[in-house]
């Protein structure tokens, strides 16, 4: 079974209290691929620049992410620099340059075009709703958004996200989106804008699914060390993609709610490998043993 | 089996979005025994003024708390008012009168000298060390300090935890004690000066379990509406030792880990319910059946 994912592809330059990286592989779309490779076929639809690595587009490829939809442009590739707190529980962006993101218009090869589940990252929503239009029969689609769409475009957002099956987004943005602190009134808001598979991410407390018959809470795993917060919730959505992928659900209605619990801790194992390196350094050479060891260990520490 | 409780007993002024109550019942003192008192006998050690209602020493003797130990002093009972912010993320002090609570010390009347349980709230370390030295045999000891003692008096701190078995803590007094920021780390220097069993709560995300031989993570109840949060760790304190004791575990080494992890269980469910009314109120009239229920619950939203 394959995952369609669709999002940045960038380099970013980060500073964080372990140390400074000035330009390495990054971006949602790269995250959630490589994540997601370790369980599934990835079709990654996405825009980089001339400037874009040989070695990095071999990194994608090695992970057996089908390249088709990587669009080159002239121009440069997106770059983000930013910058963290001493307790990197504050990120401040010190640059943003769209460069060929600025102007990227998602067209999917004929051969995406059957792809049975969907990931779509965080980009206009318009844009969302004209990936999920090429889609022909998807088992289920759903994505990202964030503070930008949803204060700047709020009736766009509301029209692609009403076509999704699910949605990922982190507490402060599903606080936003639904206009209600409370992340149970939230969640409930929520699934009236569509989604009835809300998954609420609380960065290093763990994330929340909820469905219409109920929720289920994934702690945070404990690092001794986060090296590099950057890509975690990307990587949260590539774990939790790729392990429903993987098991080839047909619905997320009839997903028995063990498969869904499963997804939400291969998320959370995602996304603590991902704050141990610098960038997309710690999915690079991950074992399915040392992901099922991750595994074993939530189950270590939150059964009683 | 009982457990000994020494703590404050106060009344509270206080304000949340949900409303005001100018004066009601409060104190760690107290959260901590109603909660426990619904599952062992409690033996509390405290003292109040000549204005403390003879209904609210009733509320407290129809739980079978045991007031032996709960001096009454010329003067007033400590008074405290605060207020809470919009999320209830936020509480400001705004009245601290503390009254016959000045001059605090605690005295154990000899019926509770063999009491095979203690928690010590939260007074200075110079009087929980003086309690601790005045239990005869205990099976296991701990308790919960704060800001004003880790900053103020860090050697006294030192010499009372060092005698404990456990101690109760929230996350930023955890870092302080420790002076570090990673929870791992810190409960490892917290281990370090002399308490083995280490709890640190986090509020609405819940609390984790330290131990030498591993962690486990509790995460917080979702509620519908958070009426008022004083006392939730407290009720949570509560909790765990209240099961603790109704267990009769010999210590907390030989103790399964299993015993400790429904523990903290029991202690989520009883802050949980803390929560929703204002003050004592839901504690009151709460059953085991509510409890059981509860406790049911946080199997099904974190079972995978």
């Amino acid at each position: 079974m394959a995952l369609l994912v669709v999002g940045s592809v960038a380099y970013d330059g980060v500073e964080t209290p372990h140390g400074k990286v000035d330009r390495m592989l990054g971006g949602a779309g790269t995250y959630i691929s490589l994540a997601a490779s370790h369980f599934a076929e990835v079709k990654l639809v996405g825009v980089v620049g001339e400037d874009f690595a040989a070695e990095d587009e071999q990194l994608l490829a090695d992970h057996g992410v089908d390249l088709e939809g990587l669009e080159k442009m002239p121009g440069k590739t997106f770059f983000w620099r930013g910058a963290y707190s001493h307790d990197m529980n504050e990120r401040t962006t010190l640059t943003t340059q769209l460069n060929v993101f600025a102007d990227f218009n998602p067209k999917l090869p004929a051969s995406y075009q059957e792809t049975p589940y969907s990931f779509l990252g965080n980009i206009h929503p318009n844009l969302q709703r004209q990936v999920r239009d090429q889609i022909a029969s998807p088992r289920f689609v759903g994505g990202d958004t964030m503070n930008f769409w949803i204060e700047g475009t709020p009736d766009e957002l509301a029209a692609a996200i009403e076509q999704w099956d699910f949605i990922l987004i982190n507490d402060s943005e599903a606080r936003l989106l639904a206009g209600e602190y409370n992340l149970l009134s939230a969640a409930r808001k929520i699934q009236e804008m569509g989604p009835q598979t809300v998954v609420i991410k609380r960065g290093e407390y763990g994330a929340i699914l909820f469905r219409p018959e109920g929720y289920f809470i994934a702690p945070g795993f404990l690092l001794q060390t986060v090296f590099d917060p950057t890509g975690a919730g990307d990587s949260f959505a590539g774990g939790f993609m790729g392990y429903l992928t993987e098991q080839g659900i047909e619905s997320l209605d009839d997903a028995s709610h063990a498969h869904l619990r499963k997804a939400m801790i291969y998320g959370s194992v995602m996304g603590s490998f991902c704050c141990e390196r610098f960038g997309v350094e710690k999915l690079r050479n991950l074992t399915r043993d040392d992901i099922e060891r991750r595994y074993r260990e939530f189950k270590a520490f939150t059964e009683f």
